[in-house]
């Protein structure tokens, strides 16, 4: 059951929000004592209870404003001084909100580093009349060690590779394969894409290629490149793997069909990166919990990613499911609601290239005598709220399912079966691992890129998403499952 | 029933694609020939032909092409040059699609201008520390005739103007009131926030005021003002009406308050508007119609609005409705469908500032052999689909539910009792008057201001909402009501 105290308001404008804000605790007050009354039976009192959560998150944008101090260090990469920034500014935020506990987990993992130089061109025929290609090599990836010259050859998947694995040798391969833009949801397009740009170079190298470049794994039509980790397989020469821009990928083709005009024959292409792994680095799971009145021992994790790919300034991924993570504990804290589990926000370190904070995490915790009831992850964006993807069995998305009528208020309209996320898939012994999923259509026009900005999110998506976490760990933490 | 005939493909990249197609093509031959027979019983073929028009629209991007050619016209105020060049263009591109007839319908309409100056600005003590606001006149707002200095009462509504009548004489009335961001449906803030733009100047000026201010109705935190028109009441003197933009409004609260500093004591606030009616202009609606194979003389309207405010470039509202009601024609003749009814696009003339088009429309067809069997309009800008608002009733809502798996892959959710739009409202005899609902959350972020740009649409969400509306078409001229 709810208990009620004293709230703590981190309201700063006076008058107007107090009353507003003693309206709240009162509709409070009344719908939250019939909650434990209530159980599965919807009632309108409680809606409304979660309707206020809903007009507090719209109406005080503390996650939007968060989410503008965040984005303003940069990049979050694993290994950068924007990082460490970032951990130390959040975790004095964090601190400041008075949660019962706010802790960290220090982890190691590899340093890789974009360097200053990425560059891939076709020579012309005089100096100035040079074709440059808007690139950026993908993460974990080697250096050129100088100047790269070597042919082009397009390959449009691995069967296509396979039939002319004789012709690969000493070329750069260029995987050309489209997003597929046919479908409703994004996410399904992202796999079959994705697959050449972790897989690429091995698969390339393999028949001798020099470097892989690919297509950016991308739905709109700019010249952004989009990066994302590749993967070496030890047996097998590493060589550079990267990503060219859309409108670029789309030129590339065309002269390597049509090769003409102001450029030379045979057509000389340069590529130079100084990307390397370096060390090690140390990287910071930032956690914070509120503690349950009465299973304290069950936990519920509402989590998200902290590091980001060094372009852009992971807004949407992940910058997005931190501030909702640390909202939703805000937003428990605000109404003065005592949940009967403990919820625990883990914003995880280095999920973008290597998974230390998700694998360190689950291995700190399993011998830990809190027991981990379910995981919520939000690494899809912040945008407007559709549904959550659970792997729970049938019966439990039909309960889920039943709990709808709560989240009218959000634009949550489904629960599904499917994936929760990177980093809450290393958590065993969970009875839900469930994924927050907000509308796809923009998610890859701005993934992994400079276009991953604050000004790309919007205000009222993102804390309709905080909302719609909050109701479900709300209806997990007093229901059950 | 639907018929294939030969179909006119407007793609120019020959292979890859007519491949897809000729697959397309096949499957459509599959399931439209099911489509008479099932009726009302979902049939999975069906489905899946629904899903190929879905696939089209987005891997083509008709329609988002077709806008992008739209925008860089600029923004459509009826009498501009602007309009008059983009209903040329539109009219031979309609002609040239193979529609069974393209035409017009011209009406005459008030002809607003908003001249070269707009200005509103606070005098500092010094020459060059005036504070200057940003600011629009509203559509149909007089000017100022040279700089109007007048003191600057806040208002915060009706209610208030009423009590402090006796205050409001020779003064500028800012009316401050704030957009509702605590509620999911942006439409539903909408109306209370409309109603100073619309009625403040007439309701201010009953009682002396010698201007109106008003806070943008927007949903966002910019500078930017939002314009739209207001209403003069012909017994009250008509005096200038101008949005400022939401940050300006902030800031001018503060300083009515708080004001000290550089600036001058008593505050000297100046106005200049040249904005003017003159004269009368013309305008035209542009009509394509697809003709039934069986019942030609009902017909299905599927309408939007060809005009916008000269700020920004009339991209969301309404430049995606009109492009969505080309390819609803557009997607039914590529996909070589036969529809039992006649299926009609109209471009609204002067949707903005007058409805001429939308009222000229209803005069000119009410006598005519053809009869409106139902209309759609989309007018809530060209974000994600989520549903349908109809002025029908219950059992007829109900039927139109039950076809909600045909849309599976548009991301359409539910039908609602709603509002059809503005334009088809004039229109009498229809059994049911359909809104298109995309999601809102975005919508007043760029409504009525220069933010609305080709580039704030997204192209998947465009075209999701061009197939929701043809599928809807499609049933409503096959099934019936």
């Amino acid at each position: 059951m709810f208990k009620l105290t004293n709230i703590q308001s981190h309201y700063e404008k006076p008058l107007k929000i107090s009353i507003f804000f003693l309206f709240l605790l009162t509709l409070s007050l009344i719908s939250f004592s019939t909650f434990a009354q209530t159980n599965l039976k919807i009632d309108s009192t409680l809606v409304k209870s979660f309707d206020k959560i809903t007009r507090t998150a719209l109406a005080d944008t503390f996650g939007y404003n968060l989410l503008r101090e965040l984005c303003a260090f940069g990049g979050r990469l694993s290994g950068s001084k924007n990082l460490i920034n970032v951990e130390d500014f959040l975790l004095k935020k964090m601190s400041g909100l008075g949660f019962d506990t706010v802790y960290t987990q220090t982890f190691t993992t590899t340093n890789w580093q974009r360097g200053n130089v990425e560059k891939f061109i076709l020579r012309g025929k005089n100096s100035g009349s040079d074709i440059k290609f808007e690139v950026a090599a993908l993460g974990g990836s080697v250096g050129t060690e100088g100047i790269l010259r070597a042919d082009v050859i397009e390959i449009s998947d691995f069967d296509e590779l396979e039939k002319r694995k004789n012709e690969i040798k000493g070329k750069i391969v260029f995987f050309n394969f489209e997003f597929d833009q046919k479908v409703y949801d994004s996410f399904s397009s992202y796999g079959p894409a994705v697959n050449f740009r972790v897989n690429g170079v091995h698969r390339a190298a393999k028949y001798g290629a020099v470097a892989v470049l690919i297509r950016s794994v991308a739905s709109n039509f700019d010249d952004v490149p989009h990066t994302g980790t590749l993967r070496y397989v030890d047996t097998i020469p590493k060589i550079p793997g990267v990503a060219l821009g859309v409108r670029s990928a789309a030129f590339l083709a065309e002269l390597l069909k049509n090769g003409q005009g102001e450029i030379t024959q045979p057509l000389l292409f340069e590529m130079e990166l100084d990307c390397k792994t370096e060390g090690t680095c140390e990287v910071k799971n930032l956690i914070a919990e509120i503690w349950g009145s009465e299973n304290k021992n069950e936990v519920i994790v509402v989590g998200a990613h902290l590091d980001s790919w060094d372009k852009g300034e992971g807004a949407h991924d992940d910058g997005a499911g931190c501030v909702q993570s640390i909202e939703v504990l805000h937003l428990i804290k605000k109404m003065g609601i005592k949940p009967k589990r403990t919820i625990r926000a883990v914003l995880f370190a280095n999920e973008e290239n290597g998974l230390a904070g998700a694998k360190g995490y689950a291995k700190v915790t399993q011998d830990d005598v809190k027991k981990h009831y379910a995981a919520i992850e939000s690494d899809r964006g912040g945008f407007v709220p559709r549904g959550f993807t659970t792997d729970a069995p049938p019966e439990v998305i039909s309960k889920m399912s039943s709990w709808l009528p709560y989240f009218k208020m959000t634009g949550i309209e489904w629960f599904k079966n499917g994936g929760g996320g990177a980093d809450i898939s290393q958590i065993k012994g969970s009875k839900a691992l469930i994924g927050f999923y907000p509308d796809s259509q923009r998610y890859f026009d701005v993934h992994h890129s400079e276009n991953d900005v604050f000004s790309s999110v919007n205000h009222r998506e993102l804390e309709l998403g905080s909302a719609s976490i909050t109701i479900l760990t709300l209806l997990l933490s007093e229901f059950g499952l």
